[in-house]
């Protein structure tokens, strides 16, 4: 049999269902699918790879019963949700402050329960514990089994990861139990009513092992190490089920993928269980989660994939064999080098990139209800970026580059940001802020002598000439937000730049949203290349913008007589990159660094006191960078580590921290001093 | 015997050892201390209630090492100090990103050990795991028993807080046992190593049973509810100990106190044990900690209890029942009511309030190297509490009030805003914005119009002047920091305000620490009555500015032609409050609210329209806050709930929650609706 036909029809419902097609009717296609579809129906699942809105409970359930409708019209055994899809993940600690929404939920959840028929449902929710024991946090992260009216079980997630943007421990009580529960406990289990009866689901004769996302991320044998003690896997394998089930909400990083298809396909392999792992697509705030769900057959062989950063519905059966791979986003494939080492050949990793930060945009706008951006086009790499990535988010339409030069912008940058928007086909005006300079240096005169009459301290070279032309553009892009409806200003820092406090507060990092704030320049580069030949409007970039060395364009270099290059201010960006990828991903220190030859060196003399000298520099500067990280507005998580304030915490005042290590026989002498009195 | 010269001694010590009297000599202090104390020897605990920097381990060790030494030299059994001493509380994620400073800590706290003699000294510290069955965390959170020259044992964390501002849980692994393991184990400790030996220890003959914060916080007689399923103090009472000691960081909440001591006096009473409970000092970003160390003797009584939020070594002997009763910061006093009522009599709480925020400025500024504040001084209640509240913890001398006056500014704000700076004896400068405002406004009339001629969708009435005004003035006092040594500017929104996005982005809610955020608009009429009263200086707030009605004086009524008021823009403040109150302290929605009977109320008539309309624009107002509220500057938590974002984490992306909930018939109807596809 011809199953092509499926997935044509397959994806034919899917437009219908996504509201993208208005003008087919779908009675003829679900027919078609569900004859189609006889063969398979025994062990057919249908993976629901959805972007639910986190609280948004109307919104998540319609969809939801929307699709559990679609799957019972066509046939299928059973239909799957990811993690928490009536809530929408993550929610955080609006459950407990605001707990009307956990009520809401089980509401929904119930009303959708009674709605079921012939096909299973597996539905992810938040539920409140009985709670009669009075120990632990109040809720469970729960996976309802429901058909024929009926809540049939409940299914409750046992590792609950605490690390990067993770918060599930905070308000979830791991399970005690894996796999299934009875229906009668909904809302009412605690440790005391563990049933011993099967961990496992029987539907239509087809065993069903199910998990909630990190409950699989726990195999002792694939990983050198593990976070938590027990393997649900391990222990629903034990009732020998037909199929593992998997629903998570798993956000993409770089090189998360690899090890997640690896785990997955060794898993499969390991018990000679197929794997359905399902995942949900689209972004909240910090996080973009890649969907990119898939079926391994017991051999450990990937039988089917969805897209990746789409919704999809995606049918399969993973006992027949039936399912079809769609390519992966480039940078997801498992092909994706693991190999600790710097480099700048990121290529392996644009596409992954574009599509991560796209959809950040686009659902941190349409979830928001917000719908305009503006942004100032400096004519330098980083506005370029992001006035590419906007454009593609929200549509060129929607998106207003502003030039605001000042007397040091050159003419090449202001004719390439208005080359950039002719380009790009966004809106465009010119705007210089000479007016607003100068009013506020006359203000900055009167004001700072009245300061310097009381205070003793004014510096012989700041920053604030550098600022206000910062600051005067942040304000005309505030105003535009203030005055035209749903709009927002970008900020537009790199990761390079935010490490190093590179950035003015209130202005150039003050926005709505920062698109690039985890992506390294070096990276940029790289970028705006792939996206000049990956676009469907080949080379928007003016090669020009692309071949310039950066810099704010807001001081003049005192021994050039030009504009300041931001790598003569800080250190060159390669090195830099080198710098936070070894601390983020290799965990070095100051010692390491020196005693290590970077990428830059190989290709560039470098003596030991320009070395030293960068590197105490980038502590410097970083440590004095905390509070900058810490009001930076939400932007999307890209590399596998970032400085997002949601991802890393780290204590503002730690800002003396001696990253450089001391001798020990400075110990001994410095507590000895002390030891004195 | 007089006790009352080992205190008088003992306080003369802490001065000369903090460095506040550097002309006493401490010798014979020492000698007469020590003479004194040989009745008390066995028994004797120093308790070092000491304010450490997080992550500057050489500070912290440094002053470690220097009470080690008094201890010893004045002779007592053994000295404690907080939990995590040497690291300093909170660390959070920096351990995991810059292991260097674990190893640094643990190189620090061996030569430490090695310095001990007679006197035992308990030093808390970051512990790397053995790590051999690669499961779990990689840190424990420990404490070091050390005497001798050498470590004597080790006892680690089991119970880590993971809500509000806590996130133990993220880099640390749970203890698998309570108190105390063999010295060896340090660093090789894991649970195939578990030493069933002595969990107590033996110090001159007295029997100690050690815990850490958390640790204590669980007992299921005291707590109608408990979060772990295990309790160590009654783990570590089965080998009846003489005293229970308990290192702590646990910072200032409102209403936290009474619970902690009821519970510390509880769990003496209950075991017939005495309790030692030393709790660090001093503040770290948004967190505040009171110290108020305390004992309590084995019937439940306080027997000694150190001062607030200051550093002490207080002395003490739990057998002997040797101890002083440091008066208590009115408001941490267990007399505090727990009635769950909202009122308006803050009295109770303002002491507590105001020693928590001076302590969170000054700590923030000193351990960040920072001196200096500017801020705006309107002649509003706002501006004009953070002025004296920055006066009262940098030194008038380092607080700079601008009086940034625009067209709507009235005379009285104004001679208000002038006279508050005069009484307190801070810099002033007046700075009209009329200028900024409009050349600003030339601007935009010309960026606007370019806009307006791609985008179709201006306000009618937008906010654009209000913050233009708010913006300028965060504009001049961001140049001022930039031009002058060591000096931040001051965010000065507060609770209410922020709740309901009253507060300007790049404007009032701009700067580099925000001290009254959490602090409702209602408790600061209170507070700064309060402040006039208690301050050494009586009277420094003008009652006009107590008595004027709040506005932000940004935009003119039109009703009245007078500058709007913030009551009528929002809704008054003592209804206002009450929500946040209800919502934060009894997780109450729209509905209960409806349904219960405000304060306001009481006093007031309000239709049901009325409080209907106001309920209505809380919600609307509160989701659309959200953003700011993840962008606001670091700010001291002082209510027993926050919406500081280390505190309260709920995700931007949730701004369309349905806060009032569904009736089960529109349920059903929504969902037929979608099922029929």
């Amino acid at each position: 049999m011809d199953t092509n036909r499926i997935f044509e029809l397959s994806e034919i419902a899917d437009k219908i269902l996504q509201g993208k097609d208005k003008d087919t009717d779908i009675a003829p296609v679900v027919a078609e699918l569900r004859e189609l579809l006889s063969d398979y129906r025994q062990g057919s699942v249908g993976m629901a790879q959805l972007n639910p809105i986190a609280g948004d409970i109307e919104y998540n359930a319609k969809k939801i019963m929307k699709y559990i409708s679609y799957a019972t019209q066509i046939g299928l055994d059973m239909v799957l949700f990811p993690e928490l899809s009536i809530m929408g993940y993550p929610i955080e600690d609006t459950i407990d402050r605001h707990p009307i929404i956990v009520d809401e939920n089980i509401k929904w959840l119930k009303e959708i329960a009674k709605l079921t028929t012939t096909t299973t449902a597996v539905v992810g929710f938040v539920e409140p514990r009985k709670y009669e024991n009075k120990t632990g946090k109040k809720y469970y992260n729960s996976l309802a089994i429901l058909s024929g009216g009926e809540i049939r079980s409940i299914v409750r997630k046992s590792l609950l990861p605490n690390y990067s943007e993770f918060n599930d421990y905070r308000y979830i009580e791991p399970s005690p139990v894996v796999g299934a529960q009875p229906p009668e406990t909904l809302g009412m289990f605690d440790e005391e009513n563990v049933c011993e009866c099967e961990k496992t689901n029987l539907i239509n004769n087809v065993r069903y092992g199910f998990s909630i996302c990190e409950d699989c991320w726990n195999n002792k044998t694939f990983f050198s190490s593990t976070l938590y003690g027990i393997d649900p896997i391990e222990e629903l394998s034990k009732e020998n089920p037909d199929v593992f089930i998997n629903c998570s909400a798993s956000p993409s990083r770089a090189k998360k993928e690899q090890l997640k298809h690896n785990m997955l396909s060794f898993i499969s392999e390991n018990y000679g269980v197929p794997v359905v792992y399902l995942n949900q697509v689209g972004a909240i705030d910090n996080s973009s989660f890649d969907g990119s769900s898939r079926v391994f057959d017991k051999d450990g062989v990937l039988l089917a994939r969805a897209k990746s950063f789409e919704e999809q519905f995606l049918i399969v059966n993973p006992v027949k064999g039936l399912g079809k791979i769609y390519p992966l986003t480039k940078g997801l494939e498992k092909s994706l080098t693991e190999e600790k080492k710097f480099t700048l050949d990121y290529e392996n990793d644009l596409e992954r990139t574009y599509k991560t930060i796209i959809q950040g945009i686009r659902d941190y706008f349409k979830k928001n209800g917000l719908k305009r951006a503006c942004l100032g086009l400096s004519g330098g790499l980083d506005s370029t970026v992001c006035a590419v990535l906007l454009a593609d988010a929200l549509g060129k339409e929607n998106v207003f580059g502003v030039s605001m030069p000042s007397k040091i912008t050159s003419k090449e940058s202001r004719s390439d940001a208005e080359l950039l928007a002719a380009n790009l086909g966004i809106n465009f005006a010119e705007m210089p802020i000479k007016d607003m300079v100068d009013t506020t240096n006359r203000m900055f005169d009167d004001l700072f002598s009245q300061v310097e009459s009381k205070w003793d301290c004014r510096y012989e070279k700041s920053f604030t000439q550098d600022n206000i032309q910062a600051r005067s553009r942040a304000m005309y892009l505030w105003g535009i937000a203030n005055e035209f409806a749903s709009c927002v200003p970008i900020a537009t820092s790199d990761k390079s730049e935010l490490y190093m406090g590179y950035a003015t507060i209130n202005g150039d990092m003050s926005g709505g949203f920062a698109p690039i704030a985890d992506v390294p320049k070096t990276k940029l580069f790289a970028f705006a290349r792939w996206m000049n030949i990956n676009r469907a409007e080949k080379n928007a970039i003016p090669e020009a913008i692309i071949l310039k060395r950066p810099g704010a364009e807001l001081a003049i270099d005192e021994k050039t007589g030009k504009p300041l290059i931001a790598e003569d201010a800080l250190m060159p960006y390669e090195f830099l990159d080198e710098v936070i990828w070894r601390i983020e991903n290799k965990h070095e220190y100051y010692q390491d660094m020196i005693d290590s030859e970077f990428l830059y060196e190989k290709n560039n003399k470098v003596t030991k006191e320009e070395k030293t000298e960068w590197l105490n520099k980038f502590y410097r500067r970083m440590a004095t960078s905390l509070y900058k990280w810490s009001i930076l507005p939400p932007s999307v998580i890209v590399e596998s580590r970032s400085i997002n304030k949601y991802d890393y915490k780290q204590p503002i005042t730690s800002s003396h921290i001696n990253y450089k290590g001391t001798d020990k026989s400075d110990i001994v002498r410095k507590l000895r001093e002390v030891a004195k009195l």
